[in-house]
Order: C-alpha cells, then structure tokens, then sequence
C-alpha cells in the first residue's frame, strides 16, 4: 500500500472545474480517468482545492491511496502521456498536466494536511482589452488606484472573521475566521512590441495572498474588493468596517473565475 | 461611396481559420456578420492573409468599400460591442477586435496593395511543454541549436524561387519568387515565478519575417526547417541545395499552426 501525493498544473479554460461531475470535463475526472487506466484499478483522488470552473492552477494538489503495479516515479510521464494519446500533432501539448509525483507517508491528506496556501490574481489594467489574455486575467479599463489598494491590502492582512468575503450558496461554513499571512500587490508594465495595441500605460497587477484557508469564493471577493476601492466605490478606510460588519453585501463584487491561479501548496 | 480599411486582431484558436466557409466559426464570417449588422446592409471584406485555422494575427487587415450611415470612426467600437452583445459577465473579452478604422481612397485594396507582411513563429524550446502556451507556440522539447539556425536564416533571407517552401495543395501558384527582407531569430530565457515548472534553461524563440508575400504554408516550412537545422536533422550549409532543388520534399517539416503570428502589413 503506497500514498501518493501529485503536483498539477491546468489552465482551467476548458474545464467545468476541479470537482467530479457527471457528464462535464473536471479536472479530478480527468485526472481518475487517467490514473485508473495506468494503475489498472479505480483510484479516486483527494484535490487540495476545489476550484471553480475556468479557474487555473500552477500547483494543485491531490493525492490518493493504493496498490499498484507501476513505479511510483512513472506516473509522471505515464499520465502526462495518457493525456496526449489522442493528438497526433506535433508539438501537441494538453491544458493539465502533472508536474511532480512522490510517495508521501500513509497519513498524510493533500487537503487535511495542507498549512497554508497561496492563489495569484491577475488584474489587466489598460484603456483596450487582449483577445489573447481574455483567459487569463481580469480586464478593467478604467485606471486603478493602486496606492489605495495597496493601503486595503493592509487592512486585510491578518487574522480575522472574514464571513464579509465568503459567496452565498451552497459551500457556507460557520467557522469564518482565518489567517491571512501576506495580501501584496505587484505592479508590471505591459511592454509586447510585437502587439499592435498595447499602450504604455497598459499595466498587469498580481495580486499574491497567501493564508491558511480561504472560504468559499473569498480570493476572488478580496480581488473585486479590491478593484472597488481602486476605482474609488469604496473607500480603503472603510475595509476594517466591512470587515466588522460581517456581511457580504458591504463587500465588493466577486471578481469573475480566468485571473485565479492557485499557485502553492504549503504542508 | 467609402474604402475603408481595418487593423484587426484575433486570437486563433476557436477559429476555422479566416477565410469564411459554410457551417465554420470563421474571422471573415464573424466581421461580415457583425459590419453588415452595424451598417445595416450587406458587406463583404477582402482580406490581406488568408490565415489557417489556430494561426493567430497582432495586425490582420481587410478593406471594404459602401455607403454607409454610421461614421467610419465609430465602427470600431460598435464592432467590438458587437462582439461582446451576449456576454454579460465582469471583464469579459471577445477573441476578435477591431483595432483601428481609417478611411483610404477608393482604388485601394488591403490585399493587393501590400508591399509586404511581417509574421511572427514562437517557438517554446524547453523540456517540459506549459499548458498555458499550448494554443501560442510550438512546443520543441529537445535543445535547438540556435547558432545553427541564425546561420540557416543567412541563406534564406534575400530573393529567391521558394518553391521548396510552397505546401502541395489547392492554393499552389506558379510563381514561386519571392523576396524575404528579413528573417531573425530572438532568444528569451522564459523566467516566470509563479509557475511551479519552469526551468532556468527554458527559452522562448521567436522568428521574424517581413517579405513581399509569401507561398502557401511557406513561413511555417520555413519554421520547420530551421527547426530541423536547430535538431541537428538538416544541416544551414544545405540550405542552399535545398532552395535550388525547387523540391518540397527536401525542406523540413511544416510547423504546426499555433506558432504563427500575422503582426504587420506594409502599404
């Protein structure tokens, strides 16, 4: 009996999410589909996170136990192999792919064990929208004032009750305090020579937060939250109050799924 | 009566291609549908690139000519909202935009007035593919020899009958001269942090090259060949040989779509 722990990474695209779902693409029905071909036995696997539909990841987790007749150091190529058995092109590469395979003690949980994670999201600030990016970050057009959404950031930092950022729905858990570790934002100049509308204000903002658990949809309310304040809806002052209040309402928008990647893992 | 002429930019991928056809998501289908909404009347564009399915373009350029109630400056707006009318989500962005309207006299044609087309092949040459890339570059795993490939670019450039780079098949021409201005190679290390497998030796390469036309499927050959230089298969001092024997058979492989990039057209 081996305990495997899977790295994985996945443009999330074309994908309904990470969650099984009968009759949809998902990235764990996917990823079984594949394991249980090569271990020739079903195996069922534990994600880290259960992302959302159109949401990415650089380095999901998920790990899974059994007995199997393959070394455990070959389910990397096996599986990746798996995924492009089907594409006859050359060059051809796929939207997932597992990145590490290693065998971890029998214990050990992908979610359980999991002490802190870090999601990335991507702001595109520019006057003219990327059909290239549309994937992949958030296009606002109206200028954002990063300098107050760098003073938001502050406020948010920390240990608190963040039940203001959790989604209504299906997914809501009573016990809403978490530790925010770190909520920083990194401002790069968009510079694409070799693209014919790209001005020189055109900004990429990152946004890196790193915690110990995030409820329900709260990275991509943090992000909207902050874009409200950027563009001057609410106030950074007013972040402690929205905070205490405890409502979803005084929060801002739920920013949409395509700039979400969750980057790591912390065990 | 008007000659307008557009800059367009689409990402490739959910495309079959730019020339329209019956029952195709097509670049040409997709603006004539949406101008002939806007204009209120039939339109039909001639383009300067017919571009295959998947191949993407920074600076496509079509011209139409008609009389027309909306003014010319607004119709790359109300194209581009066009394209947006049934997406009722936050940052949502289309895979196709106008990105600049102008008006030209009337015996202009976008296609037949070029004097010459810069296009752009990306080549991914690392070993473990990205699955954020796999729609943009073609994914080369074994090391390429760039040296080889820079001295492979010196015999191509200039004029020359290309015939050896025409693709067999319904859009061959007799006329197989063509004059290529320019083809350079650049190389950059490929240094994204946030992505949990990149490697320091990962490089992008990107090859440019501006002509005065160019042969059916003639600049992913070209790809493809320096491609096979860079691997060692073809050696630059055949080059040559190669051109002279007027044989497709004796020039590398064709690259695959994804990589190609129409960024400019001269007039």
């Amino acid at each position: 009996m081996k305990n495997v722990l899977l790295t994985i990474e996945y443009d999330g695209t074309d994908f309904s999410g990470w969650q099984k779902q009968p009759n949809q693409r998902t990235v764990q029905g996917e990823l079984e589909a594949a394991l249980s071909f090569i271990c020739n036995k079903e195996i069922k696997i534990n994600g880290t996170s259960r992302t959302d539909a159109g949401v990415h990841a650089f380095g999901q987790r998920a790990s899974f136990k059994g007995e199997f007749g393959i070394p455990v150091e070959k389910i990397k190529v096996a599986v990746n192999n798996y995924f492009l058995k089907d594409k006859g092109i050359p060059g051809a590469v796929g939207d997932l792919r597992i990145t590490k395979v290693e065998e971890v003690p029998m214990d050990f949980h992908a979610r359980f064990n999991a002490k802190a994670k870090t999601y990335i999201y991507k702001i595109r600030n520019a006057a003219e929208p990327d059909p290239f990016d549309r994937n992949y970050c958030y296009q606002i057009s109206r200028p954002l004032n990063i300098n107050a959404m760098v003073k938001a950031c502050g406020h948010i930092e920390g240990t608190h009750d963040f039940k203001c950022f959790q989604a209504q729905g299906s997914n809501i858990i009573d016990d809403t305090t978490r530790t925010i570790f770190s909520l920083q934002l990194y401002e790069d100049v968009i510079n694409d020579e070799m693209e014919s509308n790209v001005d020189f204000n055109d900004k990429l903002i990152t946004m890196v937060v790193t915690g110990d658990g995030f409820l329900y949809n709260m990275v991509r309310i943090i992000a909207g939250t902050l874009i409200d304040v950027g563009i001057g809806k609410i106030s950074h002052k007013q972040i402690p109050e929205i905070i205490k209040g405890r409502n979803r309402q005084n929060a801002g928008h739920t920013a949409p799924p395509q700039g979400l990647y969750l980057q790591e893992v912390f065990y």
